[in-house]
């Protein structure tokens, strides 16, 4: 049982979809499908904008969604609370972007006020784009999205380039209400197909900056994946089972409702913190910075539970990454996660904690908590 | 049935591999799937570098293997006979190499000497790399990649860098033998799986030229993918139900045997081309520079033949790219095919023949050709 924050796990239909002998990415029946799953990423995506899909992990999409649309030297406000932003900063320096950092520690969310002042500053208007990873996976934060493309409106010129890898489909992401110019993510999350695709959504003011970006690209060249996309297609051979997974999967989701969606992953990061609380864990991301799809939990003897765990009732949770390693376990809750999913990974988590000795609670704590938090 | 150069077919056992629920991208279990595959994967390639595993379609590894191992300017020769010479090119470009195209008539074959003239005439050591496509998909052609290996061996400085998509897994590409330098491929090839995943096996000397190579890269920079490989990892999340997928295909490869596969894929490329001939129709390609994995058949009914034989026999064949389209089409014999699929082919294709007036044969021939390659 996975309980990672990606690979999520798979809805069996989803399986057996992806397990269909496939068929030629350029035949009249694929492009059928890709006109449905593109119709539907765009009502997940809650755009009217090219949503286009590249065989590519997240990070792959991330980049698309970087390169295509800055030059050589570029100015970028990357902010950094988490080991995703810190990776945005990453390409944006392997192309030669002018890459401003902005930072918060790891566990806390990052701060629109210092958005706002940087971008009120720049009076040359220099700052081409402002990237933010939306929930940090590394830390289980979730950024004021929101507020901080406020500021990015107000400056008028920059781009707002997000990754939505741990939010997409889990957590509202408007588009086009917000005005967003790129928004990626990939399969694994969200989704509930495995990993290998990305997407990336683009408007309108991206495509403008696109006509004079010059960072080089080529199987990333989003002009290209519009062309073809355009005719349902893509411009190289897409992973055509996990398209035909993924129209499974979307159909799913389209049955549930966004709505629903976002209240389901929103009830089960309650649930997992109101019993993580109630054990006596530690929260590693307050309460009002919380993403509806990770809970990262910080103790000393993270290692030890997630091993336990793993020995004792077969569930897999995440560690922490760098310097979390070790003292920061990780809950994903995120894409085909049940009710009954969230009580299983609560109560193996109560009898883990048994079994290491933690005895600061009352037992059947963590899953009254979890239940009283799923009810209310 | 597909018989087109990719995606193949797929074997059951590997559909049902692809449809187990996706495990940890970071778990034990997966590590060892990886470093299993690892070594199968280099057991095809018949070396002992490494070869990485992307995320991405066969024109991304290539790119991959281009753009490690290359600065801003470097001169470089492409071997273009078709679209995916062309594309290399067009690769090199995007990304400021200095781009000299050798051509020749899509259908034939590149010519060595032209090769062996340029290279032998560069004293001042400028050229950095050859790029060759092994078996050219789009017109059923096989280069002599073994002798213009030889003249670029001969020069010392450059790099010989390899589409070999169509090629690995069907026929001979001794990597170290021939001390080819990057070799790139894909899945929905050879490999027998759906597409999705990308090879990049590097040597020695490309990763020399890694060291000060400048431009830039993040997703598909193979030195991150190198060190994790070295943990039997990858440093993005990996399509894992296609790494499991490939366990098994690469499995059956292995009971079958290297020589055997190449043995098969090279009689049923007589066999076809015998029936075709047999049957009055034209080989796009001579025998001398025939790829074992794709029979093109220049005819000015090409998509007339394409759908009759789809709407009668349900069989799909690959149409002609760019202007060879509408006349050209071409039958993908590549991967999971047997006899009995080709004899399948051959006879619906002279029943489709019949259908639109092909009356130049007589009844039988088609057929019967291929019988007789396949028993000789």
């Amino acid at each position: 049982m996975l309980m990672i924050p990606g690979p999520t796990p798979v809805p069996e239909q989803v399986l057996l979809a992806l397990a269909k002998s496939p068929i030629g990415h350029r035949s009249g029946d694929f492009t059928k499908i890709m006109a449905d799953v593109t119709a539907k990423l765009k009502w997940i995506h809650q755009t009217e904008n090219d949503v286009l899909i590249l065989t590519a992990s997240g990070t792959g999409a991330m980049e698309a969604g970087i390169i295509n649309f800055l030059s050589k030297g570029d100015r970028v406000l990357v902010g950094e609370n988490g080991k995703f932003g810190e990776r945005w900063s990453e390409v944006c320096e392997a192309y030669g972007l002018d890459t401003v950092r902005v930072k918060a520690e790891w566990g806390k969310p990052l701060d629109p006020e210092v958005f706002r002042e940087k971008l009120e500053s720049d009076r040359e208007k220099s700052i081409e784009a402002v990237i933010i990873t939306h929930s940090e996976t590394s830390t289980g934060v979730v950024n004021d999205l929101e507020t901080i493309n406020r500021h990015v409106k107000a400056h008028g010129k920059a781009l707002i380039i997000v990754d939505a890898v741990t939010s997409l489909g889990a957590m509202n992401v408007p588009m086009d209400a917000w005005g967003l110019d790129v928004v990626a993510s990939g399969s694994q999350k969200g989704y509930m197909i495995p990993p290998g695709l990305g997407f990336v959504a683009v408007g309108e003011k991206a495509w403008e900056a696109y006509k004079t970006a010059n960072l080089p690209r080529y199987y990333f060249d989003l002009g290209k994946a519009r062309k073809d996309a355009k005719k349902d297609s893509t411009p190289f051979t897409t992973s055509v089972n996990m398209v035909v997974a993924l129209q499974v999967a979307l159909k799913m989701m389209e049955s549930e409702g966004l709505e629903s969606i976002f209240a389901r992953h929103l009830r089960h990061s309650q649930a997992t913190r109101a019993a993580a609380k109630a054990m006596g864990l530690s929260l590693f991301a307050e309460d009002s910075c919380a993403s509806a799809s990770i809970t990262a939990i910080a103790t000393p003897d993270a290692e030890k539970i997630r091993s336990t765990i793993k020995k004792h009732f077969d569930i897999v949770m995440a560690g922490g990454q760098d310097h979390l390693n070790g003292s920061v376990f990780r809950i994903g809750h995120l894409g085909f996660v049940s009710d009954r999913d969230i009580l299983t990974a609560v109560s193996a988590l109560e009898g883990t904690l048994k079994i290491l000795g933690h005895d600061g609670f009352t037992s059947g704590a963590g899953v009254g908590a979890a239940i009283a938090a799923l009810n209310s």
